[in-house]
């Protein structure tokens, strides 16, 4: 079994390489919910959404997250009352946020609502939220704000400069079911290519799962974020500096330290394994821009090589 | 001032010929919610809905209720959960129901709310509900079942012969703010030829309701519901009996009872209006299948004279 520990589009095109070299449902992925909203009264969980929607391939395919063949007429139609709509909100994929709020409100947890919401599309890999209770990445700026990390990173573009991040909640959260179990139990840990700041660090903030990650005979095997000392996608380059860590493969392998067996790193990035290697992370480089199933899943298989060559 | 009690459909086509008779700023629609349900989580006000959708222009043209260009993106998709559908959701008319929702939840009465919504839809006419507080139509079949309005209306079509009708809350509901002041202010107050059983009924079981249409100055002047001996639209045919109210206009005239000063029935019902006479209930026969604008104001009108008859 392969836990896998993910953020939003980065760990959905990982994953999806993923089951394409290993069997979905020896998949668990243990997924950030920091970002997620309540919006008009609806739970939105944008990481979950994301996968979910990558590995059942309804997913949009340029914009990458959303519904394919989307349409926005609630959306519009809620202009009328003033709502701004600066968070989109496509017809279809409101259907899932109607659905788990409702459930949420009849009394089913996250865990239990993300695994009904992921059987009904057909996705044969386990999505466990990272925890059931309330936790939420608030974007403290250097002038001053207290944000909401989809008011910083959607309706402000990360634009503010960012003096710290926390996890509001994160301190009383537990673990959701399954969450330590199968970090526990995997054969090998995942760490998808998310941004570490915002998607797995939320992860590793609820009490319990960096314990767990310490605890586990498997191997940890992290994929970098990182291409050509570069952000592939979204800003993380705007937060990775908040937190002091640079914006490069052995950076972000720095800010995770010893949870980390194994790291691989691009190949534009090799120059990076020396002090990677040096701090005690076997390395490993291959191409990391996931731009078809094929790369993703050759990502995948280097990554299960190197956590094999790691155990032994 | 014109103070109208209102239904759905009848009621919405009724109030389009009253605003083209009168300054719409000068009536006042006090509507029905027994009929409202919750679904989803969202409150749906069947009854508000039709008549802001008809008085805006906005409202499906054949199917008379919900929205002209309506898409059902978001219900389609919630069928894939195991919704069944069986009340139709169209996407421009859940933009409303969530934000009503919305609104109820951060503590707005659906009085308030619903006097935004008609705003944003540019409505003239002032909307209020019967009562803010919770007033359920439940339906009692003769097989035993105590159902939801909507579960018999639109689930089951009307089907189960029926016991007897009941409204749920009424007897703790207070009528919402403005409807006992428009009714005592009122020139003339008017029933709209909606259905009685369902679509009156409960605006006169809301307490007080009934005793400002007795001590109001203004002449109270209703339209029959029934056409030739029929039911026009809906199926109060189904619901009537169970009141022991004969499905005609005299029959309908004799249920509202002492609360009427004048009736107004269709030229082909002009048989009738000997009897309602005779029960002390001034009448006029015209036509009120209200096919188009013009047929509507005209109703309008000849329910004013009516209104300046019973006065003098």
């Amino acid at each position: 079994m392969y836990a896998v520990l993910a953020g939003g589009v980065g760990a959905a095109r990982f994953l999806r390489g993923l089951t394409a070299a290993v069997d979905p449902s020896d998949v668990v992925a243990i997924v950030n919910v920091g970002d997620d909203l309540t919006l008009h009264g609806l739970r939105i969980c944008p990481d979950l959404d994301s996968i979910t929607y990558w590995l059942s391939g309804v997913v949009h395919p340029t914009q990458q997250w959303g519904r394919a063949d989307e349409t926005h007429t609630v959306a519009t139609e809620l202009r009328r009352y003033g709502h701004d709509g600066w968070f989109t909100l496509g017809d279809r994929d409101l259907a899932t946020h109607l659905h788990r709020t409702e459930r949420l409100r009849e009394g089913g947890v996250l865990s239990q609502v993300t695994d009904e919401i992921r059987r009904a599309f057909g996705v044969g890999v386990r999505l466990v939220p990272a925890t059931d209770d309330h936790l939420e990445t608030r974007i403290h700026t250097v002038d001053g704000r207290d944000l909401h990390f989809q008011e910083y990173w959607v309706r402000e573009r990360a634009a503010p400069d960012v003096a710290r991040i926390t996890f509001d909640g994160a301190a009383a959260a537990k673990p959701a079911p399954g969450v330590v179990e199968a970090i526990l139990a995997a054969e090998t840990v995942l760490v998808a290519p998310s941004n570490p700041a915002v998607s797995i660090d939320p992860i590793l903030a609820v009490p319990g799962v960096r314990e767990a990650l310490h605890r586990t005979p498997a191997p940890v095997v992290g994929v970098s974020p990182i291409i050509g000392g570069r952000v592939v996608r979204g800003m993380a380059h705007r937060l990775l500096p908040a937190l002091g860590v640079e914006v490069s493969a052995a950076g972000v392998a720095a800010h995770y330290g010893d949870l980390l067996d194994g790291w691989v790193l691009d190949t534009t990035d090799a120059d990076q394994s020396a002090v990677v290697e040096a701090g005690g992370t076997r390395c490993v480089t291959t191409p990391t821009l996931m731009d078809d199933i094929e790369v993703a899943a050759a990502l995948a298989r280097t990554c299960l090589s190197l956590a094999a060559e790691v155990r032994t």
